[in-house]
């Protein structure tokens, strides 16, 4: 488990190989978590386009080789969700995510093309215990989607509830 | 099409049965257009969750009725990204849509359930023209879902490139 004491005051990117159980004591502003990378390839673009988001560019790929990104890209809300699934796996723990609020300024700086690997971190930017519910917390991350290139694709901050560790936990 | 002059300088939705191509001079603070609506249910948000956000509450009957909200409930990207089929058919116009620098904001002040309908409603908040391209423009746009029992489930604030009308369209 992830303690307070072994956090770093500045962003360090910490490898979890195994899943790593944490409460709201846990996220300590300035954990960095390497939640892992994903690659996505010009079916997987197209399929979720055209099921969400059927605009050409993340559809055709004629019409997407004339458009403004010169080919197919995908749609943010796929880059959102595949970065979703990471931070599932790797920073949220079943035991004691209660959900998100919300999100504040997901930025998309760069496209998303086929082919591209993405690797996700995420940064504990704030956390802050709840006077009304001291069992629980609200923690605000930073989620950054980094390409193959080392380009920035994706920022994003997050805004979840977390449960505080439970006597014994 | 939607022209300068018939908008309203509130908040009034304006159906859309039929597409309406519009372009950057189209989208001025006030216009609010119906999306028409979208249903969700269990073997969906299941179905998204087990792909993309498999938190129990989001893919698992048992453990969410146990958990923080009563029962199953829709990932949050699983709404933004229905909300979305929405807002390409009848916000978005493939003729000038040029993608997005981001998002602002997103909230979700209530659940969505299996079973849900959500009417989502885009209001144009803000339109500045690119200074150094003046071919296009950034419109700031806030959308709003609601439910069957007229509360608000999700809202969000999106920033989107947009192409100015060509000479003759």
């Amino acid at each position: 488990m992830q303690s307070a004491e072994s956090v770093a005051d500045t962003a360090e990117v910490t490898e979890t190989s195994e899943r790593i159980i944490r409460y709201f004591e846990d996220y300590v502003p300035g954990l960095a978590v390497d939640c892992g990378s994903f690659s996505v390839n010009e079916e997987q673009i197209i399929a979720f386009g055209e099921q969400y988001d059927p605009q050409p560019f993340h559809v055709d790929r004629d019409a997407a080789e004339k458009g403004p990104f010169g080919g197919i890209i995908a749609s943010g809300w796929h880059t959102t969700s595949l970065m979703m699934r990471q931070v599932v796996k790797h920073f949220i723990s079943p035991e004691s995510s209660l959900g998100a609020a919300g999100i504040d300024e997901i930025r998309w700086p760069r496209p998303v093309r086929p082919g591209d690997t993405l690797r996700v971190t995420a940064t504990v930017l704030e956390a802050r215990r709840s006077q009304s519910k001291p069992d629980r917390g609200i923690v605000r991350s930073r989620m950054e989607l980094v390409n193959q290139d080392a380009v920035t694709a994706m920022t994003m901050t997050a805004i979840n509830f977390v449960r505080a560790r439970p006597a014994g936990a």
